[in-house]
């Protein structure tokens, strides 16, 4: 097992079939920064420019379609003293009636405390005055190449990952995300320091983050997005409405249970009694919803 | 502060303007029994017919249109020693090419150990055998008369409460919902021992429960259900899609904070990085979706 | 056959199983003069309040649940030389991010010209001066008393009708609506002089008409509301999302086409290829999709 | 002005920044041949695979980002004497508990006779014999490249236009595309003999034609689709649900009317009472609506 460390001499705004700029075997680890949505750089030196940039895309040997690619997302460590938000709620997720009572989309700047590992605003309205937020480092966007020769925007996602922009994509999780191109092409960036549900005012708190993760490919197929935390799994469905988005989601995730020799019927017991559902974005294209179950709830596999 | 007993002597499958059964004062508190979903009751008698059978009205002293019933649940004690759930997830939680891989909707019976407070299948699929679920007790269908001298189905939900189906609606919750007809009105039934987020097999375990409430009349105007946990403040939108359930519960959530005097601006950071999503269920005609924050964020109000 | 006429000495804003202003035998004719959306009648007198108030229920001898009732809209005669629109789209029907840039929702007048059956905005912004519509009058919202015993707001729609604001609900359409209770129990109003598909100023051209219906029951079942004009059948669905509106009209267009010995199948080739969708309503709280297919395509039934 | 004929040597399943298989001065006419969906050509040879394989690109000189590519569709002439359907209503144009019934997609097969411009099933169901349709020749996916470099899956549409199976798109229509590459790079393909609105099958009747189009280069810039037929104008929306892509849609065309002087009020008036609503399709992944308005109504421009 290697460690690589990338250090990108160009950025991506689209995942797709490009020359990777990295390529390693399977199960090794590599070591990248990331760059803001904006792509401002931890210097806050402009490099690139939206949406979200990505570094990569990295090729891991041996990885063909129909496979997938595990990414443990090991460590996640802030490299930046401030984060940016927009300081207004998104129009798509308040009543049609109400837009017009929502402030400008400015910017608003947080620092970032890398010793205790908080954030709060710079200059926060009267009654904000003392808040301070725990960090929770997680990665927008990331994923691989699309099929078909795709290059699909990093302001959405699919099948193949990308804008997903959830909350619990953060350090002590491993994703799976379903390979169509030889070597899979793995990108990632806009990170975020902090997000809560939904990225409804259409950003989390973005800066620049030095990232580990490990790849390895599976010689096995899926369709959607999976992942696993400590306590659960969870399946990720990329559509609009949520509905649909949730229909993906929950329908991986029967999939998914088949490998634990439930039937329908079995995980349609299991589900209806602990799942979770997570909005993890309801600003991007796409829309993202996690189906959660918690593991102390599965058979032995 | 007194305590009624609640016996009901008929049930009703709408929300609407019926003469009351029980007249309360303001603080009072309620104990009654609820029947299934179904209508059957504790003893397995079906004494009416579905859907989601209410107890009720209770009008209470004072209530007016524009005002708000605060409606704290104090306990939720179960008198079955069964439940049921059907066996299949509902066609619209799956994606429609998976549709036609659903099991019938059968009925499932689980057994409920009212010492133990855990349930677990009477007939469980091999792989299933063992799994003991802790309850978690919740009101699926409550909520008060609603505008316009309408009745509304019990199936569904909207401003006025209803068949929201979401987990935590249960005790130690206070719920409150906007009042607009003359005494409130309220109804409630339809309890499960447990159920997952969305209610994705169209049922939580279905079950019978003696409820106790306390109802008390507040001189403010909400638009759409609020609660409290022990944790949390949560609103309740109620819609298709989720995407328009999500727009009701954050407008009235941004109209909550403003009693805490944070403006748009200020309300849109808080939640831009601490609201929670909650999807109550997915499966009625109209979905539930509750925008949820931590009360440790709130400012003093 | 007999003609009535209904002098309304009440307005419904509900839909619901009230008492009947009037009973007829099936088959027989009723005239009756509509008020507008906001409860203006013909002399510009608010005799009553909104939403949409209804005239009737008119109850029909024979009619039980399960029935049909038939409404022949016969003729629809304006009676006043005004009408009203709203002189703003609906932030629903924009682009969230448009909202911002729509001008406020004031009310605009029409003039009505009853011998040329042609309408004109009465101080209308340069560029439209000159611009004159030919009357194309509908009746906005007609139904039933919907199942349950529920009384349902005028303001929406559902399988028993309501307000489904569809432009090809004109003189010389008939429409069917599913009975659910003893009676049907008829309401009429909400009549337009003109509208556009989906009513995205969330009014039609708002007026009073005389409207002659024919009202026959029939000893067979429907779903959903279904329709014939001159070329065309149509079926009716009455939901949010648009999506699901268009599931439900197709649905019971395929249920339809069963009548004509056409199995799901041959629906599906005929269809397919020959379909045409209208939006009827893209404001009220339920959107309505027609379903429609010339009737040139039909075998014989 | 040239005549060009365009003879495929490769195909395309995306639309994106590729090598011009032509290229043609603004104002040029371009002749080619399309294959099927499928990639089945007027021989009935598999000369490449699915989905939606595109002749192109055609790069037009001058054509810069931010500028307007105008195609006028001069001609369409079926080439094959068949054309292919699917044989089953789609899974999410009916209700999700009727899924169950649809029947199997089998291909179906229709005769085209190419004189009288007709087509008929080959081996049609009994009450559907002598069924014979007029042809209504349409192309289902046509575009230009994409922003961002992005490529883009022929099964999908957005902006730069892509698999929208809208009816209208046919001889005699012009339609306008946002240009976002340089040379505008055109591709078409997937042609239908017929096609009902929404595409609920999946499919149109799918068959080869010989293509005549006018490719022109405006310098003006526009965010949708739009299009003109000898009737009406109108502008196109591509997304999920139907409700979003009818946003995209009535906001384009808000922006096309301000090119007629109709500040939002006017266009409200305008749309309001004249607006109609064309489902183009309700199948793919991105669902298209078309914003229409009788060229007869528009002020001069």
């Amino acid at each position: 097992m290697t460690t690589h460390r990338l250090i990108p001499t160009r950025y991506h705004n689209v995942l797709g079939t490009f020359p990777p700029a990295l390529t390693v075997a399977s199960g090794d680890i590599v070591v990248t920064e990331t760059i803001d949505a904006n792509g401002w750089d931890k210097s806050d030196v402009k490099v690139t420019s939206g949406p979200n940039p990505m570094n990569g895309p990295i090729a891991v040997e041996g990885a063909e379609p129909g496979d997938t690619l595990k990414v443990e997302i090991l460590d996640m460590t802030p490299i930046r003293a401030t984060g940016w938000t927009r300081a207004a709620l998104a129009a798509n997720v308040v009543d049609p009636d109400f837009v017009q009572h929502l402030p400008p989309r400015d910017r608003a700047i947080w620092s970032i405390d890398r010793n205790a590992l908080t954030t709060q605003l710079l200059d926060p309205p009267p009654w904000l005055a003392g808040l301070v937020f725990p960090l929770a480092p997680m990665i927008g966007c990331f994923g691989v190449a699309p099929a078909l020769g795709q290059a699909i925007s990093t302001a959405t996602s699919a099948e193949h990952g990308g804008n997903m922009d959830y909350r619990r994509f953060g350090a002590g999780t491993t994703v799976w995300f379903p390979v169509a191109a030889p070597g899979a092409l793995f990108f990632l960036g806009d990170c975020h320091a902090l997000q809560g549900d939904g990225e409804i005012v259409g950003t989390g708190i973005e800066t620049c983050f030095e990232v580990t993760v490990r790849l390895t490919v599976e010689k096995h197929t899926i369709v959607w997005p999976r992942g696993e935390t400590a306590e659960d799994i969870f399946t990720i469905g990329n559509a609009r409405p949520l509905d649909q988005a949730l229909q993906h989601a929950t329908t991986e995730m029967v999939r998914w249970l088949a490998e634990f020799h439930l039937d329908v019927t079995a995980a349609s017991h299991l589900l209806g009694q602990a799942v979770r559902y997570d909005i993890g974005n309801v600003f991007d294209p796409a829309y993202t919803v996690a189906c959660r179950l918690a593991k102390r709830w599965l058979p032995a596999k």
